[in-house]
């Protein structure tokens, strides 16, 4: 705490929110690399989605969604990727991924974070709301990654490592 | 923002970050509700704890840790609850758990955020990262049971209605 009138800013930073975010990117990657190759595309359980198709979701929202916020340019929803059944090319987006956020991320305005905005033209938040929706959406699915690999007989990642 | 001297208080305030938990609990109930009595108490994948199991641990860490940043008293992790295999018990425990949160929450005080403390009395980290924690490791775990309730045919809720 710098003085008692910037307080409340103790609460979270912009930072350390990237940081938290980074930190389950981190985990989510370890979670994809923990997949069989094969399993990995097809594995699925009571009619979901593969991990694949989870991980493109994913992909599909976190750039593209800090670049829109940044940008101000309305950003397509696209969760598919060219991966050629290769966990690999799926690895390499998720890497780049990293970066786009890493590089875009601190140039969201402090003062901005409780802006309204329409993330991909249609979902009404503000700029925190929509980042905290990313996360726990990724954390979410990520939850039942875990449970994909459990059934696999395969042991994930711990939760708590980032 | 009040006036330029607090603006990076504008990322998330306690107010915000409770209203965001509290959104999260109200899911995480509607999740135990979808499930069948019997189902909720017995089913599970690949060897990972049932729901009702999984939901006496988000009920041990909840109200005990948030009491334990407020008064600093050391809590005890107890996820067991004498629910007679019903789900009513459990779901009453989870409204007195709401209560409480809301309760001592608000007594944080914004410049503890960052205090260094032990969650009881052993997981390192700050007043932030340890609620971010349980957080994340409630949306994680509701996640798995989201894939329960698929292989049992049944529709979750949705994710986004708080």
């Amino acid at each position: 705490m710098k003085n008692s009138s910037t307080q409340t800013a103790t609460v979270i930073t912009p930072e350390e929110l990237l940081k938290h975010w980074q930190g389950h990117r981190g985990l989510t990657r370890r979670v994809i690399e923990a997949f069989p190759e094969k399993e990995f595309f097809e594995h699925s359980i009571g009619g979901m989605r593969t991990f694949a198709e989870i991980t493109m979701e994913l992909l599909g929202i976190a750039a593209p969604g800090i670049k829109e916020i940044v940008t101000g340019e309305t950003a397509e929803l696209k969760e598919e990727l060219d991966h050629q059944n290769k966990k690999k090319n799926i690895l390499k987006a998720w890497d780049e991924t990293t970066k786009a956020i890493d590089e875009y991320f601190p140039k969201i305005k402090e003062e901005d974070f409780h802006r309204k905005i329409k993330s991909f033209g249609q979902y009404e938040g503000t700029v925190l709301s929509s980042i905290l929706y990313f996360i726990d959406n990724e954390i979410h699915h990520r939850g039942q990654g875990y449970v994909y690999l459990r059934s696999l007989n395969i042991e994930p990642p711990f939760f708590w490592e980032r």
